[in-house]
């Protein structure tokens, strides 16, 4: 990629052979092998019975792993932060009655430990793509991290801020194209199918596509769930909530549960026309 | 969309109802139904040989179309500025030949008796979408109008411009996304997905996906290609060529002819995935 | 600029040594030499009244200049399209009162002669950067031709659209930046500053600044007209109206004829300070 | 501004009245009050000889304060990452012999308490303005806290960083300008001179402007600076090294201590004009 002589720069993260790549493990599975790994949930988990009700229907669509988002970074102070360890822990019961993975954010690198007894995947969000004291701290878990693209960062650079994940000594990472800003505004972002094959051509690592930060609009995430499937994606990230309309955050782009299981379906008859399982 | 009150600014373009589409008439093809159409060709026209030679091929992949260009807009005035009228004759010859329908852009609003003398569908350019003086005069043409997205245009004004079109009574009117202006370098553009849906839901007209400038790179037209038609794409516009290292212009993203009969291959499963023919 | 092997594309746009500079001629000034030139007057000519009264009052401000819209490129097509060549006429009267040069935007290259008769400074706009079949036709012109930078266009691209105009012989060019297109939403555009040494330092052509589309907001053009002077622009571009909120376009962004009595002192002091005049 | 249900949310940041200003002291003087302040210095602390010899020259110049990093933000793993606490040392001795204040950034939330030992202001950089875990922490600190604006964010958001620092109780807080993406390759980023009238109008905090982020480029800095004083800016923030070909980071957009003299006048006589001191 990208310059030759700065490609150098992301030598761990950048792919060495056509067919060589990294998989990895969320529960049973493995992301980047043929299946297609769906994860979903809501962007921030409300309560115990909020967080069920939503992990056993996922579940039963087919998703491997719970999304949820217990620490949030909000763009306004005043606005609502999350039900914090509390809805770790919620999350963690979980997925003891559903077997699904847990995925959530960690924003505050002191909190490791407290993570990984809780969750199988640690995201590091978008606005924290390079804060690379974040990078550092949670590279030292033993759980796969799940590293979303800045909204205002380039492909080269977003390799580098995984090159240090891996030069840690942490080799589960997953990479997310999420939607990058632009001057449309019909939409929230503007999600960049490109990333998907050239993320696969320059790196051996797995990639997700997040359709619903990716549009911040519901009426389109299954179009581009498609679409991103279609191009080469491994796996999806779908903010999914039993009431959209009365959620604490993003709304507005979470699908309820009737059409994520439409969803689940349309995307299956891609994965099958791209010779992947879902 | 958009907003409410400017949304009644493009009441032609307008969806009125969920399944009351604009079909174009292509030859014998309508685009907008339910057959995914292929329109394909080199960026220039540079030898009745080379036209020829390539009509046949895509013809015979299952294209519908011969995309080539005559005029060309180019960012330097010291590059090659295409063979003009002469290239216009040649690739009439070629629809002879072949059957195709003949595609190709116009500059000068002085121009459009001779093209609708030689083409088909007339091609107004990513540069030329806020051209309202030639948007006015290529109204006047018959035949259909291909409309690019400009690559620093919002969708409303896409729509907008598409307004221009429809009010002058010219009702065949295409849509093609093909990539926008953003920060990302390592791609030409960056292809936007989302326009796909969101101009389906917005309009009532066809809408292309130009994969070929929506990348700028050969080996990722493939991947977006599938990823169009998966978002609900009526058709693609692909640029080919039968020696793309010595094309006279954006040989960076033109597929060989047998590149393109390997994704003809791939688009025709993605569209079968979608209840969709090719 | 921008890379080695493409300057020689704008060889004639090319600086050539540090203090060559090229001057058009605007009235009995010449812009590019040591005075500050302030062109003002309203987005759109809206009766003989108002073009009057306008004139008077920025000429009496010190402006050398009168720009006005008769043809409006308009993204909606129901949008008031400007009152044409009696718009001209009225434009051409109030020189005859007031001294003041005559800037109006030129869309259809067929009016080049009708231009001619009517006014002093043909200007190209920001839609039509590209649009090279206007660039080779307004080239024709006997005077001098005002540019406008394109919202999506690249300051490379930019000096490779003036090339075409300097190729056809006309070196009467004057570049004006007025804002790109960016995320940002608070503003219309981002008025791009880098441009304004970026420009001087690439090319001899004389830049001018337009405050007024390049934020979208009176309140912020009298900032942005010193910031612009004092980074090194040869002149100014600026909205004015006898009565912004009844304007028929661009009321927004318009500055009443006090405000511009105002901006006017205050650019007075900052071309001081950069040992320039108005 | 921005809209109006939610300028409410940076009630804190948001101006009450036209010429209620907050003034956040370094060393003797205040910033936002008449005087711009300039606070210069290399990109990295490279030794103890270099930091001296920088620190004494810009002094001479007219600095308030000097800049230097020591715990660099790289894109890369691979590049030097600063000397760290060892360079908060180097720049304490310069305070000593200079009396300049000390401006570094601080990337890790915990080392706080070291920041507050060496340094007089504390700074948190481009790509952490969304960390809001480190926000919080940094707005324990009893010092000022140099806010820079997010390469990829807007206004709005850039508003609502600063709120997190407030409603911590942290009241001394400085904004920054310091250029955004956009699709312009010319310059390293576009310096968004629009945000210093707009911040001014919607927060009584003062703004630097740091044109050396902003351009990229060494040659265009001088102009950025004399366009951001004349448009509002309180001060400026500029990369000044005595060998900028030698330097470890930020060479190309470095000043040279000759270069930095000759700004410094400059900026002088841009201040007078707008009736203020430097």
């Amino acid at each position: 990629m990208i310059t030759e002589e700065r490609s150098s720069s992301y030598k761990l993260a950048q792919r060495k052979a056509p067919h060589i790549d990294t998989f990895v493990p969320i529960q049973k599975e493995k992301l980047g092998e043929n299946k297609i790994l769906v994860i979903a949930g809501p962007c921030s988990v409300e309560s115990k019975q909020q967080i069920k009700e939503i992990a056993h229907a996922v579940k039963e669509a087919g998703a491997v792993a719970l999304r949820g988002g217990a620490f949030k970074p909000r763009t306004s102070p005043y606005s609502f932060q999350g039900f914090g360890a509390k809805a770790l822990e919620w999350m963690a019961q979980a997925r003891e009655e559903t077997g699904l993975a847990i995925v959530s954010e960690i924003m505050d690198p002191n909190l490791v430990p407290m993570f990984d007894d809780y969750v199988d995947v640690l995201q590091i969000g978008s606005r924290n793509m390079q804060n690379f004291h974040l990078l550092k701290a949670v590279a030292q878990s033993k759980n796969p991290i799940l590293l979303k693209r800045g909204m205002g960062n380039t492909l080269e650079e977003y390799l580098l801020a995984a090159e240090y994940l891996l030069l840690e000594g942490n080799t589960k990472v997953i990479l997310c194209e999420r939607g990058i800003r632009t001057f449309e505004r019909h939409t929230r972002n503007t999600f960049d199918i490109n990333a998907i094959p050239a993320l696969k051509a320059q790196s051996h690592l797995p990639v997700l596509a997040d359709p619903s930060h990716g549009t911040g609009k519901w009426q389109y995430v299954e179009a581009i769930a498609r679409g991103a499937i279609a191009a080469g994606a491994d796996g999806l990230l779908v903010e999914v909530h039993s009431d959209p309309d009365k959620a604490l955050s993003d709304g507005e782009q979470s699908l309820t549960i009737p059409r994520f299981c439409s969803l689940m379906k349309q995307v299956k008859k891609i994965a099958k026309a791209v010779d992947r399982s879902v």
